[in-house]
């Protein structure tokens, strides 16, 4: 008992210190464990089940879609990975090396792949020969590796979990629309199942993907104020193609290149949603990717029958297809509810022999803590209108952040002095200069996070150089 | 329309060159490509598809057993790998390794993992701490690295997709308990739902698995009478408990080192379905996890209403949880015959004008090539029952395959010329010794697959050494 007292221990303020907070709960909720390499993290089951079932979401869509699940090798020759000029410039330096197999030393050195756009070039060239074999719309699941120097549980890991699409077209336009199609989808998932807002929008040049013509973005704020890049698609355009020599005979009986996309969410979301929804009490989680939505507490379970009616409730649960589980530990009620509040259970149910007697139970949301009465006839409906209740109050409440704390500014001056007393994302308009983007990093410590698909008229001038502007962007301090 | 044509020409005899049919097969049916990468393969959307199919099943049964997914890094310090000495020298001459990360020379080189007890020690040293604690039972869906030298499409590839699944007991009991239920649910998913008949048994010391006390194996017999080892299971004691320092204090107060296993089943099990089902028109995959189970094919698709019928017919299918896909391409009926043939799909629905007013439909069964005719109003318990059929057919005549090439010997020379004349597996009394086995190796070319748990008398006499014997071997040559 005393070893798992520990669990339960209080976790640092959020408002003392966040990053202090953030990993405590990562590994008080037991998502995380160190491992003795560096940056690299162990996700326990708790962890693993949240990303399980948000897979599940998003695999559904993307079959949904018409795209194809395919598993590529791990390893990159070095010479494969230098094709694509731009590409290679972004990822070289945070590659990590095989130079050795068996006993013997490579005549090429291989790549940990940190993203598969060439590997799955090098399979395009094999099997893209005509406009009937477009499009490809293929995807894989697996682990990447990118060197960081400074790592942090799920926000930036040497190794992460992620899902990376591929995608072959015969036209530009197609390519784009698939670009445009799965950040949407990504904002569906993410805004529809983990309750969190997010802001559409472009990358700035200097911000988007190695290689890519373009890179589309969903952003995120956390509870702190600060933004998360929470999912990216991107359109390359035709260059890999030429540079991978990837053409096909299109109906016209003319030899074209085809034009590419690429996306990729990550288990970085895991981060997010733990800084997005959390509180003092621990993880608070998404019901539609908890991986225990309901926790059934027998009160006074020595008493007859107690055990017996909680394990009843659970099983009508669990037949209407809600995640349940009934905590029959000898641990103290006390500490069962200090636990699942740790762990984020969006619903606790308590059972005591009272209740079992007047045939009703008492439901706490973790959300809210609010308690509600109902009867156990009832309590698959109640249950389920809950659990929807929590979701929608949950972005309510993520929402109300994000529009709070997103401001408009005039000027560079202005970004800084709100930046530095609110945070948040400040709006300005942009004149479009790299050089402005850079000057306003350096002077207001921000970073672009998107030009938004929903753009908004804050006149004609830029904030940092006072030249004309067209379009408005976004700033915020970044994870 | 030349292009595509490649796809379903004729593919070499099995009778004739059984290795060329087989990758013929891997290569042909969109299961496989290969990369610049020797040994590393890409599954390709069936191939893929099929390991998909395949994980579901296993995975629900590994969760029915209280089993717990989780997610440990692909890089293992060399050091770490070094803590349990027979684990390192089996696996040290397969191992790849990382030497450099970003710009840097790494102080300490990381394997990249062959499989995972090390990484999982680390973990468990961290979070056992009580009896309470146990059984940690954890289970892994990844890819791994070995270095080898000959490499062949899913039998043998330098990474390879598997689960590996570790698990942590307070007694020798109980983890041996755990050693055998997982290989009875590998027995379970191979037969029942793969359709591969299986042999159960206990490898050799010789052949177990690097650091483990024993190792219990299923082999299978391949159309060429070869065996194919399809899933082991490991049980270690506490010697790694012992290497890494984990303890417990049991439920007397007491330190103690806990019991572990480890079992793993791989994408080689699909290399296992193409030898045993396969034939010369190419792929025949089981009912139970074959991507599309009903291909429907419209006949005479231009006159009025066929593909609507068509695709009515998929509705209807589909709706009741059949995986079918209707295939509307402007191929010739012959070409997609022969398509559908060669990716093993295991029924082909066909429907024309006449069928549609007759209100029928045609069935013809991949595996024995008969043609049933049924009412539409009953296509949905037509084709279940149909599905079933061919699942058991297809065991029976792989059971019949096995049964007739497993034979008593008395002798090694009796071993070497049966196995000669006729391959399978030869079983025969065993002394026990290492040497006999090394002889009969080196004498009739055979390897030791397993002691079957199911023994039969044969005598007490050693086929080797005429010493006394107490227990019946198989031998084979083995993939």
């Amino acid at each position: 008992m005393a070893q798992d007292k520990k669990k339960v221990e209080q976790i640092t303020d959020m408002e003392v210190d966040f990053a202090k907070w953030y990993t405590d709960v990562c590994t008080k909720a037991e998502l995380i464990d160190y491992t003795s390499v560096k940056g690299m993290f162990i996700l326990r089951p708790y962890g693993y089940a949240i990303w399980e079932n948000i897979q599940q979401e998003l695999d559904s869509r993307l079959k949904a879609t018409g795209h194809e699940n395919v598993s590529l090798p791990m390893l990159i020759p070095e010479s494969l990975l230098q094709k694509e000029k731009d590409h290679v410039e972004g990822f070289a330096p945070e590659c990590a090396w095989v130079t050795c197999g068996g006993s013997e030393a490579l005549e090429e050195r291989l790549c940990v792949r940190p993203t598969s756009e060439t590997l799955f070039c090098e399979h395009y060239a094999h099997i893209i020969h005509s406009w009937r074999d477009l499009p490809k719309l293929y995807n894989q699941w697996c682990s990447v590796l990118r060197w960081e120097k400074t790592t942090r549980p799920f926000l930036r890991h040497r190794e992460f979990l992620w899902q990376e699409g591929h995608t072959m077209h015969a036209t530009a336009e197609e390519a784009m629309e698939e670009t445009v199609r799965m950040l949407e989808i990504y904002a569906d998932v993410v805004e529809n199942v983990l309750a969190m807002p997010v802001v559409r929008g472009r990358k700035t040049d200097k911000e988007k993907f190695s290689g890519a013509e373009c890179t589309y973005t969903i952003e995120c704020m956390m509870h702190d104020r600060k933004a998360l890049q929470n999912g990216t698609s991107h359109y390359f355009g035709d260059g890999f193609a030429r540079a991978f020599d990837i053409t096909f005979t299109d109906q016209n009986n003319r030899q074209a290149y085809p034009f590419q996309t690429s996306w990729g969410i990550t288990t970085r979301t895991i981060g997010g949603i733990i800084m997005t929804h959390g509180d003092n009490s621990g993880l608070i989680l998404p019901p539609r990717i908890a991986p225990v939505q309901v926790v059934v507490l027998p009160i006074a379970s020595h008493k007859e029958g107690v055990v017996e009616a909680a394990q009843a409730v659970e099983g009508t649960l669990r037949a209407a297809g809600i995640r349940t589980k009934c905590d029959l530990s000898d641990n103290s009620p006390g500490w069962k509810f200090a636990e699942h509040e740790m762990k984020g259970v969006p619903l606790r149910l308590e059972l005591g022999p009272r209740d079992i007697e007047a045939g009703r139970c008492v439901l706490a949301r973790r959300d809210t803590g609010e308690k509600i009465t109902t009867p156990l006839t009832e309590v698959v409906e109640t249950v389920k209108g809950l659990l929807d209740d929590i979701h929608h109050s949950m972005y309510a409440r993520a929402k109300r952040n994000l529009e709070e704390n997103t401001y408009a500014c005039r000027t560079l001056a202005e970004v800084k002095e709100k930046m530095e007393a609110q945070g948040g994302f400040a709006k300005t308009m942009w004149c479009g200069d790299e050089a402005c983007e850079v000057r306003m990093k350096e002077e207001a410590g921000v970073s672009s996070r998107c030009i938004p698909f929903a753009q908004e008229d804050l006149g004609d001038v830029c904030a940092v150089c006072g030249k004309h502007a067209e379009q408005m962007i976004y700033w915020g301090v970044a994870y």
